[in-house]
């Protein structure tokens, strides 16, 4: 039985992490392994916990933090919190009402939302319930007429950006959920592709001659950036060089992120990336990052990593599956309060100053600092 | 059934750790998780047993340690080992005598005491019982006539200094205790505090504006350090720059310390900043450790990397809790016997000698000393 | 029951590494040890795994490899992927017609093929079921006659080249297997050498007097360089100053292996040292490379660090175990698609893009490129 | 029931390492506990074994070795391989024969062996069944007289040399082992002790007062050196200073060991101290190595360390407790086999071969090598 009410949350759920069980209780085998599995052989879903165990914070003493606050201002809206939702797919998987739920909860919580391409909600109804601060996330499809039209269908519903995600020109399915009989696509529509044609299977021998010969190039991308009506982001980059092209382009922020783990396994957790990455793009860039965070002193992490703010996908997807809306925004509750404790006791008063000094850098050798 | 007996106690625990198996078996379930848990996910509670583990010793032969001895002298007083009971809160959750058992122990062992502001026994009864070198641990109370009378009755009960703690301004109760439903409040009383209003619990909005707003800063800790008759010591630094500074503003001693993994998770182990602290304030300057210590050979360790003296939590709680003031003395005595067997084998005849040299430390590439 | 349709391999193995499971729930216990185990304790089996999974990939984005191929150009042969199934001995042991099989697999799927000296198929036979790309393992046999002999047939039945195996010496089987009572000798015969004297058991004392004293030396191996009418492999290199000894001597190629963990104990993975093996023999000389190898990825990850090609043994034998001629080509499509994925998503349009700059390598100290 | 015959070992046992599971499965649950254990927490312990599997060897084609060997030359003496029986105490424990069947496997196995001062046999008898090549291990008593006639009857007795062990002036019984109830002193006598008074219990208060204010000095080990009428050598050195001035006063070699792990706990492995003691001492200086070898891989990788042979305990004492002198001769014969092995493939005809360019050092960083 699922939980709805504050009180059962609260009595059940005493840190963000404590939702992936839960939803592991609720939700049919397979399902669930779809929805934790990664890509391969899991090595890049490790790694991205792997990545933030090896981060120490340098605690701090009689920090003067009482005017502190985490508020970041992205698009000119003010979020309590440097976080956002991250764009799931078909989350009525979980949960009747989905990306609607989802986007409730990310507005209560004064948080930033994006919502998929994939969505099972169409992306009109979640932009009426979603924070001031959306964004349409694209997978740019084969049809350009279908793109021309997603884009100006975002427009017209009041998305603030484009967030077009180029890591997964070929989606891998998790082996655990195959093995477990999970087909996704029994179970699930994308509602907002219905009026396009999005189901051309290429038929090509290899997949240089299938799927690569369909995906984006940097010159398709070069032509959705001039055309788009409001900025650009891309998701998923992983590379200072990428991120120094994009940056050129005109885009207007970028993801650093692994998609969780699924995508190209073996590719280490974006952390491990993040501070080139920073470094190539300079300070101003914004960068978000997601894949591997499941709690507020992850968010810290990244912030003194070199990103601006976080996304948000199994965390928000198992609060769902548990408590809905409510459950979404209890467990953002949880995670911004993490985020503060960690602020207060490094002596931040805002995200400008989760900066790298606020790690601890173990001496390569104990004898020169003995 | 608790064992009280000498006789019982040495057939039951060979080493210092035994006694946190032995309190597990005794303890109802959710005490003995606030007892050993730490905050958030626990890994700085892994840290400080990981980093002692990371070190060796370097056994020498032959070496004339007969007139050898592990006396300190703190506060014109001996101790027979660089040792302190750290101030642990509400001993009477473990025995009906806590505190007072505790100190007698510490006095009958010939070592020092730290008495908590959240003392099951009031700070004046402990201070009988309690060895000659004995302090008290303050928190800072948020009303300023309580912290000087705490302060007041500490001097007139004998004690030698003022211990204040820091590094908590947040606390987090372990996630652990709190699944099993264990709630601290309903079990205990802080004594010290009857007279006075403790109790304000804070209406800001977020942390910043509610505990954070209330925490001590750098001018009030001055302050007291000012006002207080007795030396006062600052317990949990954890950063050289804030060694350094509480040296700067007259503070006698400090304790390293992350609480024993109980403030800010994801914190190093202090033995991680021990060798940068003790190198920012000088080899004249008094440093405690804490955290993590099991046994001789951490307390060995901790010296040899710059602490002049340890502080034991857990292992006193859990000794308290199987044997009562007799189970802190033979723990204690089990403990000693390991330290003295250190230094014996490295050839320290006193604890000046345990230095860094007594550490082994691989070579980064063997083929370097090949 | 064995799986012989590709719909049964389908639904029963997702990617390479099932077929492992599932051979060992077809084969006899002693007889999975003898094929899944390594020699002495297993050091070097086991790191020739850790070896992969330290390595980790650049996901690159909007990489047009439209005109992508994985093709590779041996003995004036095209591959469709630079694979060659390894010289397994013995396949009779898992499927009746052996060799025959996977030599089959091996052409259908447009990939080179190896047969062992220890065939259970006549060399003959099973090059007539070899794809274009074949070679004939040798090892040498203390009957000059017999060398030469074999050398004749196999360019007779019209292989490619001769690849003499050198690492193995002395062979240790699976302490495993022995422990189970698997004996090789009941089960199998030798048919390649059935006309030979080759079963004389040294009587020498020790392994120098014995074994070793009728090992071939660089003389004997010049010698059969020289008269081989076709090219030699050396298969077994494991360090530089041999790879360059054997490059000058003449070899054409070279398979840096540790005979899949089966040979010295303790040796390292062969991925460990195949960068300063690459480096010594300069960038147009041929390199195979083989142990360890499970998947797609790891295919990538060994051209990626020096090789321009693999061989697959295990996974040979387990996919032959489980559904024959089909269950090999199964396996390959598997292990090819995720070749091609990694390629796709690392932006490598054919395999010389495949280069040392595609493998993320972590900075030593993450504080370096904060 | 114990095994016997050399057929029903070669059965069981396939390396050395299977004496140590057959004799745990015998032995009373106490006394394997303490046999196998260590010292305190079992820290040094682990790290003997850890150390070893750190190593990894270069395999080396072609090696000419058919005049190989393993021979060693001690005190005019040729052993057939770089190893003695290290001198455990008590033997009776686990066989009735105990030091004289040790002894005997010894003499068969062309190895050479040391004999405790705590020895279940007489020393005299002892030396009867032991090999030419034999040491008697001292254990200095209080009384100088005792020590006089022990030196003075093992020259009586035909030991080459003696073999003061210097590591444990305090002894520490496992603590699984006194868990279990496990009592020496009850089960044994030291025979060669018998006509002195060795069972004076020091008084002090502490260590300090009591076994270190006995413990042997520099001054009473340049004494016995100078009386000794054969060559003294010392065991337990783990410190390059301690190596080179134990070699200016005179002894003739050293024993680099931490006594298996049963001195000092969090000691590190003797085989990372290795190397540094041998550059301390000079190449011409003899080192034998023991604590933690349990194959011939370690044998090789200790002497590629820099030492001249190694000592066996355990190994030792589990074959004999599992086969008596025929089990302890086929655990020799099994690990000379593995030690041939290595040198074969490796390419060392004999031990002067085995040095450090024989270990495969990974590039610290691969990118290196690429």
């Amino acid at each position: 039985m699922r939980l709805f009410s504050p009180q059962q949350l609260a009595q059940n759920a005493f840190c963000p992490q404590d939702y992936e069980q839960l939803a592991e209780s609720y939700l049919e085998k397979g399902l669930f392994a779809y929805l934790s599995g990664g890509s391969g052989q899991e090595h890049s879903l490790a790694d991205n916990r792997k990545a933030f165990h090896e981060i120490q914070l340098n605690s701090r003493l009689l920090n003067d933090v009482s005017k502190g606050s985490s508020e970041l201002t992205l698009f000119n809206q003010t979020l309590a919190a440097p976080i956002l939702l991250a764009p799931v797919a078909y989350q009525s998987l979980v949960d009747p009402q989905g990306e609607i739920a989802t986007a409730q909860a990310a507005k209560t919580s004064g948080i930033g939302s994006v919502v998929s391409t994939l969505s099972s909600q169409s992306l009109e109804k979640v932009a009426q319930a979603a924070p001031p601060c959306k964004l349409f996330q694209l997978y740019l499809q084969n049809d350009d007429a279908a793109n021309q039209a997603l884009i100006n269908r975002a427009v017209e519903a009041g998305y603030q950006a484009i967030m077009i995600t180029l890591d997964t020109s070929v989606q891998s399915v998790s082996l655990k959920a195959r093995r477990l009989g999970f087909v996704l696509h029994q179970q699930v529509e994308a509602v907002n592709l219905r009026d396009y044609d999005h189901n051309q299977n290429p038929t090509g021998k290899t997949l240089f001659q299938g799927l690569m010969a369909q995906a984006p190039n940097w010159q398709s991308l070069g032509n959705w950036i001039k055309q788009s009506p409001i900025p650009v982001w891309v998701k998923g980059v992983m590379h200072p060089d990428d991120a120094i092209q994009l940056k050129q382009m005109g885009v207007t922020g970028i993801v650093v992120s692994n998609h969780g783990g699924r995508a190209l396994d073996n590719s280490p957790s974006p952390l491990r990336v993040l501070p080139a990455i920073r470094k190539a793009v300079g300070k101003d860039f914004t960068i978000l990052m997601d894949s591997g965070i499941r709690d507020g002193y992850d968010v810290f992490k990244a912030l003194a990593m070199g990103a601006n703010a976080v996304m948000l996908g199994r965390l928000q997807i198992y609060a769902l599956a548990v408590g809905g809306a409510v459950g979404v925004a209890h467990m953002l509750k949880l995670l911004i309060e993490e985020l503060h404790l960690c602020m207060a006791l490094t002596g931040c008063k805002n995200l400008t100053d989760i900066r790298a000094d606020k790690l601890f850098i173990q001496p390569t050798q104990i004898q020169q600092s003995l």
